[in-house]
């Protein structure tokens, strides 16, 4: 199973309600312009990978409405402003622009379908790949364990197959050590406030089979400082011409930790989410705000099964909610990328994907 | 108001049940020793000097009922054994044992009231020093902002008054700077898993009207990149006789990023926190694992009023719950302390609290 495919009909998006998750599993058909923005919005779908190949197929339900160029440039405009800071999403829509506005408008829509059908592929043989080059990591910390002793992961947020297409980013590593029969363990942040950890990666590895144990964000330093953490893998929404990395808030602070602790930091990405247009990640990156009650509420389940929403914040206070943070690139041991691991630099980045860096200039 | 006093009666001991704010402010009589252990294990009081004021009590209570040794080595016992982290509850044990003891036992249970009463009014001394201290800090900061600019203050978990008899130890400096109208925001960690920040600290700072704003706890590191942050006040649990700091599990983290963005990064404390029989406070400081069931619930309060606990992970889900962790000297600017601003060092510490450091010998 995919987080997105497309329905028997040819023309309906499948997803996964992401806002469901762990308690409900619950599918979705997305058949307008308006329902995929929602989407987005409301984070059915998220993960930059995912929303990339979500917004593709936004523009492709778009134009099998109405395949003129103002329906085409309204729909870049509403897909691009739902969420500001994975850069895949902008990526992704310039595919779909490339890939239909020199064509006849007949022609369009099922050049948009065939586009965000290439690109939903691409991601999936982009983090098998990823998990290839990541997998030789885990495979260099078992070699130095005792026999049966486990290999320990911490990862921030989800960037499990959930926030992409298949088989994921930072787990593409994990489930890949996991099937050759590598113990690992992964320590999964809850990562507040939309608990995407807790909710999701927890969900995910739980469904596979591999033994996780959910944190609260404070907890990662704490483990550090006692040698329960071989290594960190997270993703990324968007990372820099200079290797900046932005992902989910809080993960900055991990990466001050495993610094101070000696503990290798990876973050594992696929090609889409580097942005050479801007270089220096805490100045340029911008940080998307996102609504309060995110902070003051929390949804879980109650003891006889329902889903409830509960406040957590004293009423009338006032609470701020930044979706990510940067990690500059110091912190960064290396980037899992399709084309291997590489440095956290400009040279590294630049010679590994001379195309885009060009193309960027 | 304090959070712990005697009733009229001159024997039961009247507290706030913390576990029901922010959403009910509930006020519990204890008469026996049972129901003050059972008040500090579920942590209807907390924070390190109000266990401390609160084992005190218990002590007073289980000597009026019973003043002989057994029932003193009793509750001695039955107190230490509830929270292992915070030196505090030991300090106030060991203070009344030193009170009662030698005394007839006709004489323990008055003398027990008498102590528990000095240590309880000791401790809002001590905060009001440590507030005349801290609050200098904030003058200093205030000096070089422009006219109408706030000086930012981050906090982590409550260390308020909530936490001590009275005035708190990191929201000393907090309370004095407000009442002498210096312009003061507090960045109040929500402080997962038992939000002690979301629920305590935004509370009493909202009934005081001190500006402040919630937030998740993976968002200071973000929040000090961008110079939002001018100032660090935590408490702590147990301070080591090197300055090592231990306070809730997640302190560590932000020390980290203050360090890691030139942000003074500040300690509150009265001197019964320091433990002068331990030096490294990572190695020696045993760190308290609590219920999983604090990482996998929460409670609030549903839209019609209702108090609920909802599950946040997926059933079956392991979790992992420490209570604290340690922050090293080297990432501390100082420590507050009733006889003014330390440095995080044995020395320093040594000689602002001779006769403690010698009893330790």
């Amino acid at each position: 199973m995919r987080t997105i495919w497309l329905e028997a009909d040819g023309s309906t998006v499948g997803i996964i309600d992401q806002t469901q998750l762990p308690h409900r599993f619950v599918t979705l058909r997305l058949t307008t312009l308006e329902q995929a923005v929602h989407a987005i919005a409301t984070m059915q779908v998220r993960g930059a990978p995912l929303i990339g190949a979500a917004a593709a197929y936004g523009v492709a339900l778009a134009l099998a409405a109405d395949a003129s160029d103002e329906a085409l440039e309204c729909a870049y405009a509403a897909l691009i402003a739902t969420r500001p800071t994975a850069i895949n999403l902008k990526w992704a829509l310039d595919e779909m622009m490339a890939a239909v506005r020199n064509r006849p408008r007949a022609e369009r829509a099922a050049a948009a379908y065939r586009r965000a059908a290439e690109i939903a592929d691409e991601d999936v043989a982009i983090n098998r790949a990823i998990g290839r080059h990541g997998v030789t990591l885990i495979e260099a910390i078992a070699a130095n364990k005792k026999p049966g002793e486990r290999v320990n992961v911490l990862t921030h947020c989800n960037a499990g197959w959930l926030a992409t297409v298949d088989v994921g980013t930072a787990t593409a590593a994990i489930y890949a050590a996991h099937d050759q029969g590598l113990p690992i363990h992964v320590w999964v942040d809850e990562t507040r406030p939309r608990n995407q950890g807790a909710a999701l990666t927890a969900w995910e590895l739980g469904q596979h089979g591999v033994p996780h144990t959910v944190i609260p964000d404070n907890t990662g330093g704490h483990l550090m400082q006692h040698a329960l953490v071989d290594l960190v893998i997270v993703g990324t929404d968007r990372v820099t011409a200079n290797g900046d990395v932005c992902n989910k808030i809080g993960t900055y602070l991990k990466a001050l930790a495993a610094k101070d602790n000696g503990v290798p930091f990876y973050v594992a990405l696929p090609s889409p989410t580097i942005d050479f247009s801007v270089a220096d990640g805490v100045r340029e990156i911008p940080i998307e705000e996102r609504a309060p009650e995110e902070v003051t509420s929390i949804s879980g389940l109650t003891a006889d099964g329902r889903i409830e929403t509960v406040r957590l914040v004293p009423a009338g206070a006032r609470v701020a909610n930044y979706g990510f943070d940067v990690t500059p690139a110091r912190l960064v041991t290396g980037l899992i990328t399709e084309r291997g691991i590489l440095a956290a630099t400009r040279e590294s980045l630049t010679v590994a994907f001379a195309e885009r860096a060009a193309a960027a200039e």
